[in-house]
């Protein structure tokens, strides 16, 4: 099947590349280089320009946030052929996605909200969990597509609920990552080897994500890669708070999550990584993670 | 060899038991009839007062509070063997236990904090994990007794260390419950199925122990079963944050984690499972998990 | 001059008795009974229909929301004067209202938002202090009809800052009226008498107005009138947050205050003062107010 | 009367000047030269040695927290004779002051906690707020002697309750301090000027001695002197959450205000003044409140 891939980031260019060994994959990317190499080295080929994209019967866009894939569809919407499949997997905000997804439905366009999750390693290794909203019928026909690009694939309800649950997930582990980080802390400065706390804390009750594949390499090693950026993270915990803003809840743990992440993101470098946080945890105690 | 175990609860019974197997164990309980039935149905003795459990060589305590184990240290001194290990299993304070270390030194009386986690079904199959804080010999000695307890046994720290790094990481999931059932709950008001909000964040980065073990039987099926109570996890997270007090550390999340914890126990029913905050949840929403 | 004053809530109703006594004041209002008895009693003329309103040179609307506020300029806005006045007192949203001057300014009528402060005995006795939003040409026009309601009459700065200055000062208010529930309710925990701690407070540098006019009828009389509906204030405290996230600040207490006062609403009866939030207070900690 | 004065700081020095109008005043501090001026320039007279300060019926220490005090005790406590008054005007610990009232009780010396408010002008000007707990009689005696020093003296209870109400209000300023900040600097965000948005606040709902008194001399005028040190203001409000943990309260909105000024200290200059916290709200949001 022809398939558009619209951004080739460090999540986009593995799954098209895994896209390709099935069909024919046209790719489009900001920076044109990157489309170019793709095409190079994995087979696919470089749209002529972002418009040819819309003669693809089932186009995927892999962008920063809801407002590319706003900019996308506007280009793109003049020219879409009725019965086309829009896949958005970005990592966006579920209100921008019902009101593409009406606008596509205007065109008989076809979409789903497909997040992922897995990170970069997951999209290289195909075994990205992807959590998809829309259409019984529409997932159906994303999931014979993704299939190759991930091992767990959900359909979670109506357009929207797959950008939903994914900024939900997402803050849940900011705030196990800033918690863990807390106590973790607490634990170093009563002078327990940070090692240990996170070996007993992974063969117990407060065993999560964070402790056992985030937080290790940071704070007990000393490696601070940037893996998702914080701006990235801040967003999505920033969509959630705005869901639950519409729901009129009360959630204030959810809450002070956001207001610790976004305090952290004024504090730290540009390109700096999610799990960084744990430096302002230790910043607001006077301290640091060094040994 | 002879054991003392004081404190026949729904954890310390079946601890006993397992002990029985390789010792000669003596055994005390505040209602004797426990006591008894232990007798009679796994070989053990009961002690004729609770001064007999004195002679033991080594004294295992595993109460409700660190309270308890003060006073049961206040009716054994005056009769402490030199040479003899306290192995204190209670979930207790630190102070306490540090204040207790130093009372029992001056008897020439080891002493290890020994606190378990892994629940009473732990208990049951002898797969606890065991942390503990004191010397390294002390702790060598504990080892060779609580080995037929636990799978993972691990040496934390000095003394307090055991009981510190326990209520951190009950703190850390009582915090990732909290923030679990909140984003759950917003899950649920946006249409999405409780039990694929479950597994989309079980499959990807929300996931904790909260999320596999301790949510999905309570908000998905409706079971609340009295596993933990409330009284005692609130306990614990007080002690976290009487231990972020003493070092003068700032913890927000922790902070929070404590006053919502304490303010469910004052709203919710005396012998409430620990995970009964999830209702909490949902009355500050104005609902509940009611499908 | 002619003025037609739309919405004679509590706070509107007297605010056109005061303009009546120097202008030629038609009125509307969504019960009819209400218009007619302001016209019988204060000399007023009601409206025919909502759509006469657009013949006066200066239109003032005070609604519940920036909801209503919109649906009556959609009712008018076809039948404006060009050179037409418009102030909003309501206690609006400052997103809505920048949207509506645009939407007049094509029309060529100006708008002002000019929300007050001062509840129904500030209303009544004519000593509002009112807080205005738009051009300084506006600003004058607005307070030359408006200081007959007010005494202290400010220009905030353009379209859209009174009404954000209005949700800050409130949010502020909701907070201390919180904080200093919750230390009064420690005091009288403590044994301290509640008005010689109210006392205290309003000596020294805990006073602010909640302190020296909101809670003392209330918490320490027993008596808990309806002046501001508790769903009014969390609105308020609701668009102060969306301000917070618009500018991606962060603000933890102003985001805890929101969750609170949401949790409270949602818990209590309907139609609940403001104030009954230190009910909430005292439920979190098991007890409550009375002596 | 002959009175012992113990500790000329900033409140200490004009306190004991005042006193020295009516009584014979015996001075001493911990740095000599202070003592020594305080007698040249208001006869008085400086102690020998700390220990002939317990020769005086009546005692009074204003000194940085309960730990000197108790220091001071342990030192005089053996010379003081049945029938002293021992005035605490210290900010100190509610739980400290009882013990030491019992010490005291033993050698039948009275003691009165009794704090005081109105910062160095107050003392100055002896216009100090000063909240006593203590015994009917004691305050009557305490109050006789202090009357010089303020113009309000509240019996807020037994011994304990005059600390405890002081840390309590003091939290309420903390936590109206930084509300107040928080919403101001949104204010400024979005445009409004800071005098304008101040004196909208102090015009209306969000009044409070931070709003009116504490806050425009620093964000206004970018003065920021040191009236209050806030390692102190800190303490008190840790103090405040002491109180609250010993009654297992749940307070959040004090617990963030802890949370947040423990942060802030970590972070500002070891002599910051308390207001500073304010230049911690604008840091989180990545701004300053220079114009």
């Amino acid at each position: 099947m022809k398939i558009a891939f619209i951004g080739l980031g460090a999540m986009g260019f593995p799954m098209a590349r895994h896209l390709a060994k099935e069909h024919e994959v046209l790719v489009w990317n900001r920076t044109a280089e990157k489309a170019e190499r793709h095409a190079r080295e994995h087979g696919t080929r470089v749209a002529s320009d972002l418009t040819e994209c819309a003669n693809a019967p089932v186009i995927i866009t892999m962008l920063p946030t809801s407002s590319e894939v706003d900019e996308t569809v506007d280009k793109l919407i003049e020219h879409l052929q009725p019965g086309t499949l829009w896949i958005d997997a970005t990592s966006g905000d579920p209100n921008v996605s019902r009101e593409t997804a009406k606008r596509l439905a205007r065109k008989q366009v076809a979409f789903v909200d497909a997040p992922v999750t897995g990170a970069v390693v997951g999209a290289e290794n195909a075994t990205l969990t992807i959590m998809i909203g829309g259409s019984a019928e529409d997932f159906e026909r994303a999931r014979e597509i993704l299939r190759i690009n991930g091992k767990t694939i959900i359909h979670v309800g109506d357009v929207g609920t797959g950008h939903a649950i994914k900024v939900l997930t997402n803050s849940i582990m900011g705030a196990t990552v800033w918690m863990t980080a807390e106590c973790l802390l607490l634990a170093k400065e009563l002078g327990i080897d940070i090692r240990t706390a996170l070996a007993v804390t992974n063969a117990g009750s407060g065993r999560s994500n964070a402790s056992e594949n985030l937080l290790p390499m940071r704070i007990a090693d000393g490696k601070w890669p940037l893996v998702f950026k914080l701006a990235h993270h801040d967003k999505d915990i920033r969509i959630a708070n705005s869901l639950s803003h519409q729901l009129h809840a009360s959630t204030p743990m959810l809450a002070l999550t956001q207001q610790l992440f976004s305090a952290s993101l004024h504090q730290l470098p540009e390109n700096a990584d999610y799990i960084e946080v744990a430096k302002i945890v230790a910043q607001m105690n006077g301290t640091s993670w060094d040994a």
